[in-house]
């Protein structure tokens, strides 16, 4: 049987899918192993590479290779790694690497976002639609953008940094990038712990330091008046800069991913609606749903870059 | 000699560009006419079509005619315009009626400002670079998107309404398409003069109601601190929005059009340094340039999509 992985680095583990090419069941097995660490506590180039390489071949069990997709976290232009903070790469022609190892199958790499932006427009939520977004809502926020059924990645590989839309021009939270008011400090998890914690100043009640995202869903979905207010509030920040981005793209579809959107529908709902409120009037209508494929995205993804090149 | 007519279709006047295929002087004659107005004070396609078919063929004096490129004041997705309020139109497939007339030449449609982003990009300040801006500074705040070397148009043909990210979350300046906080508001020459007259209402100045955009920068220029305030200020609103489009789509370059950008550099320059300050780390040296077709970049661009269209 002809193959293809799917491979998608982070700085703690590496997940690996095997697939076949035709569906609608491509997956055939996934695992994952933790990335591999040089004395120094870096990730060398060459040891993730060869691991990527051990792991693959011993996952072959006598299928036919044609294909390997990665992602890696850090911005890639053309199959160029541009740097890697969380595994301490550099420059890194990517491609040429994992050549050296795996021969002559079709390699592809991409950044990790773009990566599960491709895999939920593809397996997912996205439905292949020609125009779309993907945001992940998580400890930070991220995502990728469709544009014409193509993965779209910038001048620098950057497309898609849309957690770093600025959506309060003045006194906006201080956010980690060192910018100001960007859309992650509002509406990622932690941006939404923050939310309720100031509200808990504002009210003179005590705060409470480990509150988590979840806690105050979960607060929210059992009717609690303090906790609907933050996320109604949470969903504006977001529906603010969702509908800046699609007065610029105007695109098909908006997915949701990320931990938050673990919440389904409940927060997406309130998000839609005040989008609805807040958009150009041509672009209401824009769809904005759920992702489906959570944390198995990039996997898909990284599948998904090697089958499409493979059609062209 | 074959040519190729670019034609700029307003409410007001319809722009004609007579261009040969090779440059550097592409341009061979422009013009214009007024927009023809039926009895009822529209503008029938029947009427509009017409018109542009008497003037190109009044104009070809002998010539080859190869093509023609129309942008009309409306959204357009694959050659069909879904509507354009100035004229009165409804949906059109304009390639079809322009094509009984024309017959056997090349036929191409496009929106204004996308055809006006398209001339800049290919003969104006966006040098051809693989992914570039145009952001439209008039009245209004317009603009359009190269991605890849092609112009995107979008779900519903906006893209490019960048007049509309909601630049302020709260408390926004009421914007005449309904919303509040759109950068149109903070960011156009209306804008400008807005931000000046609540500058003199603050300081207690009586409000000037003949106030320009162009004094405000003439004076400026002349080192006035009330006016550089003014200008810094309109810099500041204007680079908050061209960050969140930056850290969103990643584009080598921005290019400034309409008529505050007629202030050259002076303007330019400061956005270029404030955005700089606010711009994701990897997307601070996006150029941002000024634009240098003005009124002639939608001949231009319309001219251009035909001739991008024949070269394929």
């Amino acid at each position: 049987m002809n193959v293809i992985f799917g491979v998608d680095v982070g700085g703690t583990n590496i997940k690996f899918g095997k697939f076949k090419l035709n569906g609608p069941d491509y997956l055939v097995e996934k695992f994952l192993v933790e990335t591999a660490v040089d004395k120094f506590g870096g990730n060398s180039v060459d040891m993730i590479c060869d691991q990527i390489y051990d792991e693959v071949t011993k996952h072959l069990n006598g299928d036919n290779l044609i294909g390997v997709g990665v992602g890696i976290p850090g911005p890639v232009v053309n199959g160029v790694v541009l740097g890697a903070q969380n595994i301490k790469w550099g420059v890194v022609d990517l491609k040429v690497e994992l050549r050296k190892r795996f021969g002559n199958v079709d390699i592809e790499v991409l950044n990790d976002a773009n990566a599960a932006t491709l895999g939920e427009w593809y397996f997912g939520a996205g439905e292949k639609l020609e125009n779309a977004i993907l945001i992940t809502l998580g400890t930070g926020v991220g995502g990728g953008i469709i544009v014409n059924n193509h993965l779209i990645e910038g001048a620098t590989g950057s497309c898609g940094e849309i957690g770093h839309i600025k959506i309060f021009p003045y006194n906006g939270r201080k956010c980690s990038c060192g910018l100001e008011g960007c859309l992650e400090q509002y509406a990622s998890a932690t941006g939404i712990v923050k939310t309720a914690k100031i509200q808990m100043i504002e009210r003179g009640m005590p705060v409470d330091d480990e509150l988590t995202c979840k806690e105050i869903f979960d607060r929210a979905k059992d009717g609690d008046d303090f906790y609907l207010e933050v996320v109604d509030k949470s969903a504006y920040f977001l529906a603010t800069g969702l509908a800046s981005i699609c007065n610029t793209l105007n695109p098909n579809v908006i997915m949701i991913g990320g931990g938050v959107s673990k919440s389904g529908d409940f927060f997406t709902a309130r998000v839609r609606k005040i989008f609805r409120e807040m958009a150009f009037f041509s672009v209401k209508d824009t769809k904005i749903v759920v992702a489906t494929l959570a944390n198995d995205a990039g996997i898909y993804g990284n599948f998904a870059k090697v089958k499409l090149e493979l059609n062209d």
